[in-house]
């Protein structure tokens, strides 16, 4: 990266944008609803990145197809504790009702404003408790890091803690921009979908276009290598919005200086949000990243990569500290890559445990002893090219059975 | 299944066979070498199916490469606890070594032996031991039940129980015959490698590319539709021998009435020792069958079937008992497949548990209390077609994690 980034305070309100989070008792104890709203309540720049998954929920259609019309958006309703999703047209009058709250609560047109919701399934949204969610969160709305971080907090669901991040950069043309966001991730409930949902907001001003360009960019190095258990759900979502309030010189073409740095600086924030959701994963006691390189292409590199970083062989070894290179080199040939292993060499925690065919003579107990941190890699060189890839993961533990076992539906 | 199938006891030995499972002492207890022979010595006709990980132990590629040579073979040589892969050069002289003594105590050449291993990775195999084991094992070989159950034993790992099975039909031209066969599976040894084996054995007479293409049939309905964690190993095989012995006209053509039984029969042979792997899978308290149903093609169900039955979100919920349709219509959401949720139906052991687009109302705590069974159906029909598939796995318990997380490589 060679635009120098700071850290900022603020979360997804650093950009300038209004914010609140609220508890209208979706769920037992925490906020459940977040508002997000551009500062003037104005339209503006917004793109979206949405589930692949054939089971989708109302709240990702209705968003995708708004920001598909306009490229643009006023504001972002958010609810936890429900994910509205397999409820039949009920479903869907109920998400553009929330649409429609909140439009009134903020005097704009509801085909402006986006849904987001994640939770429990199959359960009907709780609409009264909404509707007076939605008013309480409009006249709290404010600039703030503390409400940004209310805000991080109603999107949570069984997250165990609040993931946000913001930074602040001068583009080559001269303007200082923010960029800030907030995630959400792995945590389920009942009846348990990993819904991973991701907010930025920026002060710079982009056209809607370049802005899903950065976005699409951005989501494919952070998000999209993300996995804690392979289970995409109905509900992903990643929403950004750009205010302009930075007033650089717009940013309306790919090709510019400007943009690079701006999009280098979204995929740096995404990656520290997607990062923070493997950090959360499920029983996790690991934030593990996988690196492939030396591949042919950087799709055979994300194929190995993607394999490792869900094979429970693989996972279950790293929460056992135990450095099976076996596991590794296994989930890698079954990647659907061919690669020679007489050419692969490959890495755990930066010791080399594997090398021309055969394992290295390692200290295995040492090597085990530098397993137990609270983050590590797994590279492998499969020594065919010059892509490389990456995904972010974390390790498999008796917690993730328990989560994910013990709950009846 | 038209041909009617007497169940037999021998195992992989009903077909006339001559087989010896010792005790070598590569593994601590159990037996631990295998040697199954054709009755006179003699070389008949042989087929294999190998793992298509691209990393391989040494006897695979013997094996593979012998039976594409000749489509014969006179005997197999088996060792478990060690699976001698990941032992570069070393490895491979090993394995020819292995074959040659298994040639010498026969008195056949070594080009008509396959060799087969399975245990521990990147450790040497003992030859020491080996080379007695072999002795031994040539001087036992017997045709009898209990010779085939002391080699069904001698081929596992960490598997619970030995699986063996047979069975006896009549040709449509009139000649009785005989299949039988033994699988070893997802038990995993240091440092942990799901290596499964499967050698079936019969008496029929079928010319050597007839038999590969019967068995092609065979494992694409069987060992091909099982996974218990998704990760294919490095020693994978499955192997048939046919002795001729029943003296049948001989079966040298794909189109033919006799054909269609042998190969039927070969399926039901493969799809039992198959079951038998997942419910023998590391940790499992169920045998789950995911059948997709009303796909567009084969490839489509299967891709849906094979999602579901790996999805650690569904294999969680089932170990816990919970009925959650959530999970299951995510998974199949994510599979790669478009389908219309509002035309998808799924069952849970028997019971309707969504229809079109939303979860059916169903009596929860009775249904899982219905899941408290040692083997279920989980059924997925997308409307989309008339194509289905199935897949063979088990539950994701505590013992999984401890199985394969409290081991140091």
């Amino acid at each position: 990266m060679s635009v120098e980034l700071t850290k900022m305070a603020g979360g997804v309100a650093a950009a300038g944008f209004r914010v609140a989070g609220v508890r209208c008792g979706i769920k037992r104890k925490r906020r459940d609803i977040c508002l997000l709203v551009s500062e003037t309540n104005a339209a503006v720049s917004a793109a979206g990145v949405f589930t692949t998954n054939v089971v989708r929920a109302p709240c990702v259609d209705w968003s995708e197809s708004r920001l598909a019309q306009s490229g643009t958006a006023t504001a972002i309703v958010v609810n936890a504790g429900n994910a509205n999703a397999g409820n039949g047209d009920r479903g869907e009058t109920d998400n553009a009702q929330m649409a429609q709250w909140a439009a009134d609560a903020l005097g704009v047109p509801v085909e402006t404003v986006l849904t987001a919701s994640t939770g429990v399934i199959g359960t009907p949204l709780p609409m009264a408790l909404i509707a007076a969610g939605i008013k309480d969160a409009a006249a709290r709305l404010v600039h703030s890091p503390e409400a940004a971080s209310e805000a991080a907090e109603a999107i949570m669901t069984t997250d165990t803690f609040t993931k946000e991040y913001a930074v602040r950069f001068v583009l080559p043309s001269g303007t200082a921009v923010t960029i800030g966001g907030m995630s959400k991730g792995s945590g389920m409930i009942a009846p348990n979908m990993a819904t991973m949902l991701g907010f930025v907001t920026t002060d710079a001003t982009i056209a809607p276009n370049v802005l899903r360009t950065a976005l699409v960019e951005a989501v494919a190095e952070s998000f999209n290598c993300l996995t804690v258990d392979g289970d995409t759900s109905t509900n992903d979502s990643c929403i950004v919005m750009a205010s302009g309030m930075a007033e650089n010189p717009p940013i309306d073409r790919a090709d510019t200086a400007d943009y690079c740095a701006f999009a280098d600086a979204l995929t740096h924030v995404c990656v520290h949000l997607a990062k923070e959701i493997a950090r959360d994963g499920e029983g996790a006691t690991k934030l593990v990243t996988v690196r492939v390189s030396g591949a042919a292409s950087v799709t055979d590199a994300r194929k190995i990569a993607k394999t490792i970083a869900e094979s429970p062989l693989v996972k279950t070894a790293l929460f056992g500290n135990d450095p099976n290179w076996g596991r590794i080199l296994a989930a890698a040939g079954r990647a659907g890559v061919r690669f020679d292993p007489k050419q692969t060499t490959a890495y755990l925690a930066g010791v080399c445990i594997f090398a021309h065919g055969s394992p290295t003579v390692f200290d295995a107990p040492a090597l085990s002893q530098a397993m137990k941190v609270k983050e590590l890699t797994i590279h492998v060189d499969i020594g065919a090219g010059d892509a490389e890839a990456h995904f972010y993961t974390c390790d498999f533990s008796y917690d993730y059975i328990r989560i994910n076992a013990e709950y009846h539906t």
